[in-house]
């Protein structure tokens, strides 16, 4: 009667929690122990903050590729893959490995990954979170003594560069592995000339031509990549659970709008005579918005487009002008010129595609009738990465049993399959492997900042659904 | 028979000429004796070229307050206004005077000016044309021997700075000659550190607050203010027209709209949770054209207005989107921030501010459906000022009786009752007396540009219009 009293109660106050985005860290204290809250909570947390301390910067986080700060962090990860039972290295683009044999050296290798650098004025929990949550999870199965038992080699990789900060390309580190990084990407150079070679031959490490092919990975000798990340949106905290699994990485193209009119004074032309590229843009920009939120009410689809590209596109697709500028931007000129970026994403790749040729469409009739010429450049294009579905389903599995665990069984919530319209590391890696991952709720959905925040339990659940994987792969 | 063969030829030409913005001047030349087309066409034109190379720039013309340029640029209007028989002086300010007596020289003084300073690679006829113009009319008078025959005294003022590059300030001769200039002003400093007080100092000017009210002009020693100027805008050249008739110079609101929403990534942020203040401010900027384009569908007057102020909305409203910007500025970010300005002129006091008003109103409608926030600044207003209707009348006769003098009475249409929507000296003089201005086509409505730029032949009407004008004060 008592248990059953103790039961309900719970399950109310989880009932509440889950949606107040927090859980009951005394009720949890009192399973801890199969649930290894010191390792995949405490210990985990106090990796992150620590470091969060390894910057380039004394007042905020910086960490750059193959910067003092990225270095001084790959050694403490190396330490900490060292800590948890693993045979480590650093290659030859400045990414940390970690590997456990498993039962069978030469099966194929289960890859977890994200990358160590930030951005600037970063947060502590981006790319981070993925390294010390799959770290943690082989400490516990270290801890336990199972490491040998499992099925297949498992690495762990703290991927050099992600964010582009320093040469302005992404996936330095990630692409390396998977073999699309070109030669001449060596060659980039920072904003003080030196390039990606010269970075990596200051930290003594030659690398060349030749033996930059020599760290791209046989595809036979991976069996998937899984990544754990924080969300860096907000639906997460809004559904009010702590962790998500990703359908696939949404397809993005950006493109720079000019819109060209008449130039002239504020006071002295009627408007009836005004070719003002101001206002077009802001009807434009008003039609992007429009197509975006209700793709459906735009696309005339001709039977190009399958029923599903609608639905995908209903839920999927994201449109943002982030940028704008006028010429010669006086407040009593009408401009001569407005400038403005478009940023469209979509997991599907045909319907991004739909909604491009529309708005062009669109865009080109608007400015057609207001007598501006209108200027639509594709600057950049990158399809959709699609999770592999049966390792969707498995690391849906792993999260669902994580948070059942955490809550003793009585989260009865399934975890949501989210898209993800941020790249991450798992892009480049799909171009070798199978890809998996798991997003972890951050509050607000705030990203880039210091004000980025994950829970210590959010954190908790993060390493659990990784150890939870892996004792599938036992 | 012959001649009449000629005159329909004439006409006809004439008829084609106007519109396509040229005189023909193989006929003109025919009646040039009472014309005066050397001294109203050819010399004028040679003096706004010379003017117009008078510069402190090499490589374009730019003539600000009491620079070298300016300096020499008035002592060359100083020499052409005794060429025409006037007795000169420089004021306190750095204004040039030229003025004759007439009959009485103690009756009010009929005003005519208009600027020696120019902006930052600017055009030659701003400013320039409205002196040179008034200068050639009296040096016709002179040559005929009638300048003693004007009833009342007449004197032409070059002001030394109205566009106000120098001391970010406007006006700093005019107001001085109307007494409105605040004894402040002498403080105002240039970029390099020069107060107004300083530069005038460099020129052997000596000016303390006291002598500044003596520069002031007394209300009874003058009869009113006549300002020609370019029309710095495309109505005139859109009528075929040389010369139109100002019936007031717009008021004007400067505004700052801030719209502030929720920065976040532009990835994983779904269209439905955004509060995007890029699409907020682009929908206000298409309401703002929307009012501005047809006030009459949006304000609703409740009794408040006159049916005229509609009208007169309708006919002078124009609004301007200038700057614009976001923040923090990057193609895969949605702003929290988006800024921009709004210039608003009419002629109509009350119906700006109604305008004013119901733009408010509804832009805050936008902003808290779109839950975003919405910051509407006024930094600026300045009230229309109306041209003086019996001033208006005469100046409209002058015009009228030039052009058809021009085109030996084959001229049938009226000059143009047209509003002013940039700001010039006759708005601060009107503090003083009654004031009028004649504007001249310009090409393209283009001013504030090497490219601005007018007939010789328009030259000529501007002349023969101030002629024109102070033959009815004979």
């Amino acid at each position: 009667m008592g248990r059953l009293l103790f039961a309900l109660t719970f399950f109310f106050l989880l009932s509440t929690l889950a949606f107040a985005g927090s859980w009951s860290a005394q009720n949890l204290e009192s399973r801890k122990d199969d649930l290894y809250p010191e390792i995949l909570r405490d210990e985990a947390v106090a990796r992150l903050n620590e470091l969060g301390k390894v910057s380039d910067a004394e007042a905020y986080l910086e960490r750059t590729f193959m910067s003092p700060a990225s270095v001084r962090a790959g050694n403490l990860i190396r330490g900490w893959m060292e800590d948890a039972g693993l045979r480590t290295w650093i290659d030859q683009m400045g990414n940390v490995h970690g590997r456990v044999d498993g039962i069978n050296a030469s099966s194929k290798a289960i890859l977890i990954g994200s990358h160590l650098d930030t951005v600037v004025d970063a947060g502590i929990f981006d790319g981070s979170l993925g390294v010390v949550s799959a770290i943690s999870a082989l400490k516990v199965l270290n801890a336990r003594g199972k490491l040998g038992n499992l099925l297949r080699p498992v690495e762990v990789i703290a991927f050099s560069d992600e964010e582009g900060v320093r040469f302005q390309s992404t996936f330095l580190g990630s692409a390396a592995v998977a073999g699309i990084l070109p030669a001449s990407a060596l060659q980039f150079s920072d904003k003080s000339g030196v390039t990606v070679q010269g970075a990596l031959k200051e930290n003594s490490i030659q690398i060349s031509e030749e033996n930059l092919h020599n760290l791209k990975y046989d595809r036979d000798s991976v069996w998937g990549y899984v990544e754990v990340h924080i969300e860096q949106g907000p639906v997460l905290e809004w559904r009010g659970l702590p962790l998500g699994v990703v359908k696939g990485i949404a397809g993005q193209t950006r493109m720079k709008v000019t819109v060209r009119g008449s130039q002239g004074h504020a006071g002295t032309v009627p408007m009836s005579m005004r070719q003002d590229p101001m206002s077009a843009a802001a009807e434009l920009i008003v039609l992007l918005e429009s197509l975006c939120k209700r793709p459906e009410d735009f696309l005339s689809f001709d039977g190009h487009c399958k029923d599903s590209t609608v639905q995908s596109l209903s839920t999927s697709l994201v449109c943002t002008v982030g940028e704008i500028s006028s010429w010669p931007s006086a407040s009593n000129v009408i401009p001569g010129q407005v400038v403005f970026t478009v940023d469209i994403r979509a997991i599907d790749d045909m319907g991004r595609e739909a909604v491009i040729y529309e708005l062009s469409n669109r865009m080109y009739q608007i400015c057609d009738r207001r007598s501006v010429s209108c200027i639509i450049e594709r600057k950049h294009d990158a399809g959709a990465v699609m999770c592999d579905d049966e390792l969707r389903r498995q690391l849906k599995f792993a999260a669902d049993s994580a948070l059942k665990r955490m809550s003793d069984n009585q989260f009865l919530d399934e975890v949501p399959v989210l898209m993800s319209g941020a790249g991450h590391d798992a892009m480049a890696i799909s171009h070798l492997t199978k890809v998996g991952m798991i997003f972890v709720r951050c509050r607000g959905g705030v990203s880039h900042s210091p004000e980025e925040h994950v829970l210590d339990d959010d954190v908790w659940a993060a390493g659990l659904s990784v150890l939870a994987f892996l004792e599938t792969h036992m």
